[in-house]
């Protein structure tokens, strides 16, 4: 039974929605990915949104660009978490986005991420579900050493070659 | 039967809302107006937007402040226009619902007006009813007209006063 | 006779102003589209908006860059309404042609909608022309089902086939 | 033992971050509210950073303005979720305290809520923690119809008395 | 004969064009002051651009808030220069003016000074006038030396009170 | 006797400021163009600003890019009008020179021009130079004129051809 | 012979500047404090700016609003360090001021501080002074522990009142 | 031993970072460059940032990206000056990350230069180190003077081709 939902307001989210996918995969949470108009199919979008509870989603990972409504919705909804990942788009980089997901109303929060910030989604959902899962906890932790480990390695390779040699291998 | 809809996601929006209803008056056009939460209320919401067109309403005039999916939403469902007055709130000066009602995505347009702009949401109505409606047409020429009278009322009174005399009665 | 009339201030707007065109097409509207500058022949301009009801116009959609006068000088003239197109431009995203035409002072509103938002504007304008026209209505009813079933089959791919060979396929 | 830590970068947050206590007073929840300044005592916020897990906190909530860090160096710290408010503070609306939080880097997530939005903040905390506790899940549903319940009766008053009364017993 | 048309669109501008008014007094430049929307009373305004060469105008100086089109549509049919003034208006601190007044497309400049620079348009003003009108510009050089000599007397006033003194006497 | 100047601060600004130095040729302006760092070498800046009348000079156009000091420099020193262009440079779409031109303090005006105006400047030069040169006010009237036909012909081609058509052509 | 020079561009500066001048008087710091237009009295700012080193100044702090010069044209001229403090002035919160300051072309930087932030120009100009001068070192590490203990009462008076307590006290 | 440390949150950031570094080198001041990021290393971070004063660092260098927040980090623990390069990343232009990095808080300031301002960081703590140290005033002047050169040689170009040549050749 997926714990995260996924979804998306149109496959041109997909390059950032799946890095939220891989991640996921990545700390062993098992997910359901999808794609939903909020706009485009609003009746689809809320029988999703009601449903996802009874489906055992503890989060929902929801992206979309320009006014993007469909974060928003689901939380108006679904009553545990919604992240928002505001898509950068062709104009604006992104900023209409941010503002449609994170300035939401008082009583209806969306838990707002970075711009095309997919990874950090996941990583959140993570953190949420580690608040009761000691495993997924473990993983994150890993995750972090990690982390820290591959920025010490290129932290080490900077000192051995210096900058001009770094660059060049860049 | 009201031809127009309007529609508000909080009563902190009354002041603004209530110059579209006054100005829809003027203009001898029926409405509806209501306080609907889509955050707050989707169910309610969802109806709404759904029995608006079976209701009569030819309009819909929809008002929100930050992160406003009401008009994008209505828009999402009602078949005809969708008039979306961004809201000024506390902070941004209303560029976080402005972006948030105008940058809707393709197939789901919200016909936007200036923030604030409760008066022009109802004059874009009556310009839409007009395309139908000769009379409501007739009314907007008058309209044009009184307003052409008072700006020019204003210019004679600076060419006789002089601007130093002008700004001190203002 | 054309009920709708398209202009732009400049051919560099023609690709988005296109897409309008092709979308009352679509919707089986008939349309005149011409290109005016407001700035380098005001004459024409003005001769073009006050004509506009006479040719049988219900709605203008004008598009226009930078600091974007045609639609808010459109709006002054012609009674109907006028939907505004803002591009995106060299610079500054479209912020610049956003706010020169969303935000019009009281008594003439514009209807606004997204940057380089050509087939939401022809959308918009079926809209108003729905109002009274029960065929435009049922083509946007059309249209509504054909949006939805283009997403639907999107998510039925994406489920079919995964995250990662969808990725691929794109 | 408190669930959820509450902490702020100065007393000029007081009256925010008044508004997240109260709302999970509200829902049950035991908090710990403090002042640390990671910019002033960078030592001190290390050692509540470290020790906030095994105090038992599952969710901290970080308030900051201007050059917002305390959120995100916290989630860089504490391996569950960390919620941050961006303050408006004197200049700039809160632009720049919400872009401090909310573009954190890849690894690193800060689940963002609106510019000065405590009570939206404390909501979320309650839905992470309803992914794990039945009876903060159904406080939020209470919490939820009490919303709607309240905007209902506002429109139900609205309907009664029209806007120009409504407006005047604002 | 004046030289100089101050038109305003709104008398909500009249405090700061006078300002303008003010200083071409000071510089001894005759002008006429008027208002004109070019949204409110476009055939007004197309008689008063066209015949603003006739009746001797040199420069017009041109203020407007919001979706300010009116120092573009003065440029578009006034020969001489137009300088536009982008009033701060209720939101967005007149970066919408700013934006609708500077960002004019090629073969069509409006010379833009500050948000709410009333003054600075009528130095502008005599700057242009005393390219070939060498009394003008003494005056302004004598202007020049009466805003260094005032703030020289600040600097003084520093010098001998010291800051803290010269604060309380502000 | 060149009567207007020509002075960016770097010459990355060559592009932008070539079209007004082309434009000026067309209205047979005489010119001298320069390239001068009012940071960078301040002496010389200096002498130019301060010699710029002395050696005829009616109008300086000036552009810069990023924290644009060098036109309101200029407009300290030189009497007679300065004309600022704002370059858009690597990153912010030219905001930052934007602002840093056009929101001079009271009492030192720049007359700023477009993002990247390089056109248009020159156009407002010659505009400034027209309130006494009817030669050259006949020029900027038969260049309006060509400009307005420019226009018309594309008109009359998309007339001709049709959208789809035209845009194969572009 | 004072080691800083404080220099605004208006004594409506004044108040923020003088929490400059305050700071440094805390750190034992001697400084001269002036007002000096860039803009209204160039050939006293040059002779200011390049008398500078030989009075003794390590440091300038330099203030200023709207297309703020000041701290550039310092920066342009003296050797030694120039902090910039942007100014929020009436509109635009600043960010005019503080894109004129930070966006120095290369070779010419400005060290910049937030919009009003004059103690921080004080405590940075300390901080500077610090790399030669054991003593101020010793006063910034006071201060910093100072800063510290402030934060720390008012956390111990938070979790002695509670936040509602502590809030009716503020 | 090093008299500035070079540190950078990312070798994504190694481009502009490697101009600090090279300029330093033309400024003969030894530097210690590594790659230390706040969040995934705190650990790490706040031993580099504690120690740097022993270590004998007068500057440090610190760029970041996004929710820049390694440079603040270091200014609240470093006592000596800490130079903020605000990186542009792929979105917004790098105004968050300048946001990030100058709007500190009073008591922590960051001398923060223009974005992706790799040269002016160096030459910024050049600068600074020139307070105590004549040999590197001296370079700076040198350095000063190569400047003016290059920008003459350019002008002097300019002059001999013209333009039109000039922009061939570039």
């Amino acid at each position: 039974m997926p714990k995260v939902g996924i979804v998306m307001g149109s496959d041109s989210d997909m390059k950032i929605m799946s890095k939220a996918a891989d991640m996921l995969e990545k700390f062993g949470i098992d997910y359901e990915m999808t794609i939903i108009s909020a706009h485009r199919m609003p009746d689809v979008f809320f029988d999703y949104a009601k449903s996802a509870e009874a489906k055992g989603f503890k989060v929902i990972i929801a992206g979309a660009g320009m006014a993007a409504h469909l974060p928003g919705m689901c939380a108006a909804i679904f009553p545990m978490p919604v992240i928002g990942i505001p898509m950068s788009g062709k104009n604006m980089d992104g900023m209409d986005a941010l503002l449609s997901i994170v300035q939401m109303p008082p009583g209806i929060p969306v838990a707002t991420v970075a711009v095309d910030g997919g990874a950090n989604a996941a990583i959140l959902a993570a953190k949420i579900l580690a608040t009761s899962d000691a495993e997924v906890l473990a993983r994150l932790k890993d995750y972090s050493a990690e982390m820290k480990d591959t920025v010490q390695k290129k932290a080490d390779k900077l000192s051995e070659l210096g900058h001009k040699e770094y660059l060049k291998q860049m």
